[in-house]
């Protein structure tokens, strides 16, 4: 069973540079701390045929979970289940456990029920709403051959809370068990091109960690670099161990190297 | 002649949610000034078979430009050159005018011409190198069809003073000579739903002026919403009393509504 993610920021914003996409890196942290390997991040405009056609590849490339991001308000270019829907050649139809939660939202607060309000109880047929304990739109879980396609809203708040409270548990029950570890040392004094044959020794010494180098200071006059060691293993303390395991013999090359291990 | 761009984002880190995007929101930003529509953002692991999918995509496509950035380090897993240069059906040859690069300024800072700096010289066949202000590895130009495919390096200081130094006024040159113009406003007090046909109306009135609401506040119990409006065209004027003319009848509309506006 392959656990491959793929994460879909839907949004202008992101791609004219008004916005930094923080809730793509909030995701990925969160999927890869639940073991599931992030592959692709795609951002697309609010347009329909990019917005299907992302929606469609993660479908049929077998996928297991895609979360998109964005487009659930309730203005004009809000169309994300929508597109959804006509992704998966589904109806876009009105969900009554939706309309339910907008409904009770709604009234409790004395609200109206607009047209574009009660925009946000449509989904594509046989979706299932996620409730959002801050804002207005639930987010969506569809199903569709192997893959999970998960819709959240653009809003931080909403994103982040959605998930955590009704899609972070089903993810952990379903997903590959896997624990995430990883340990940074950064290092002062060696340019990275000089690090770059003891990391790649470190790399050799075990088949499931990776390293990855960070440079922080400047290249060559003073060279600071974070070197970030991780694993994502079925046992935590064996990972553990080999994490450890690879941090000690960098810092034993480092220093023989001259360098100053500043921290880890 | 259709000015799309692409981002391209390489990097185990990204997709682990150790690292926020930041270089892509800024390329985007610049992309955006320079009149270029930035269609998509693709981030992709350090691995072979993604990064030379996503550049065939790129040229397939017909994407006018496509930026990468990360990999063109010293490290074992820098290899997006060498995948460049694959994903173009290309020979991967040290580059003549890039070796010079680079032995100049390692000879100047009396370091070693080691095996992981020379690869920071090798290149797709026929790519022109992008010297680097900030550190050793030079940028890498190169056209194929319609596409011209730039590749920086990841680390910010490096990627941005490469692209202002020699990419940006070569894009401005060949690009769509469009001016890119944006006005805010902030609303308090009514929620998004109920700005929704406010918006609606505001985007009728012009034909190339996008409106984009984003919640800040709290939807129901205290609503704060950005509204951004924008456009790109041929003449900055025009296109500032569009926008103009377009915030006008927003915060006049939000005020009869019974709006407040912050700023603007």
């Amino acid at each position: 069973m392959s656990y491959t993610a793929w994460i879909i920021s839907i949004g202008n914003e992101l791609l004219i540079g008004k916005t930094v996409n923080t809730n793509a890196a909030w995701l990925a942290r969160k999927l890869t701390l639940l073991g599931y390997n992030v592959r692709r991040i795609i951002t697309v405009p609010d347009a329909e045929e990019d917005v299907v056609e992302v929606f469609r590849d993660a479908v049929r490339r077998g996928v297991r979970v895609a979360i998109s991001t964005g487009g659930l308000g309730p203005t004009f270019d809000d169309r994300t289940s929508e597109y959804l829907a006509k992704a998966l050649g589904r109806k876009y139809v009105l969900n009554d456990e939706a309309l339910r939660m907008v409904v009770e939202t709604f009234k409790s607060r004395g609200l109206e029920l607009t047209e574009p309000r009660l925009k946000q109880a449509k989904m594509p047929e046989g979706a299932k709403p996620l409730p959002n304990p801050v804002g207005t739109a639930p987010g969506i879980w569809v199903e569709e051959g192997n893959t999970i396609i998960i819709a959240l809203p653009g809003v931080p708040a909403e994103m982040m809370s959605i998930f955590e409270n009704y899609v972070e548990p089903k993810l952990r029950e379903i997903g590959p068990r896997l624990h995430f570890v990883e340990r940074s040392i950064t290092v002062k004094g060696v340019p990275e091109a000089d690090l770059a044959p003891i990391i790649e020794r470190g790399m050799k010494m075990s088949g499931r960690v990776y390293i990855k180098s960070h440079p922080k200071g400047h290249e060559i006059r003073s060279p600071l670099v974070e070197i970030h060691v991780y694993a994502s293993a079925e046992d935590a303390r064996g990972a553990e161990d080999e994490v450890n395991r690879v941090i000690n013999y960098l810092i034993t090359a480092i220093r023989e190297r001259g360098g100053e291990v500043l921290s880890g």
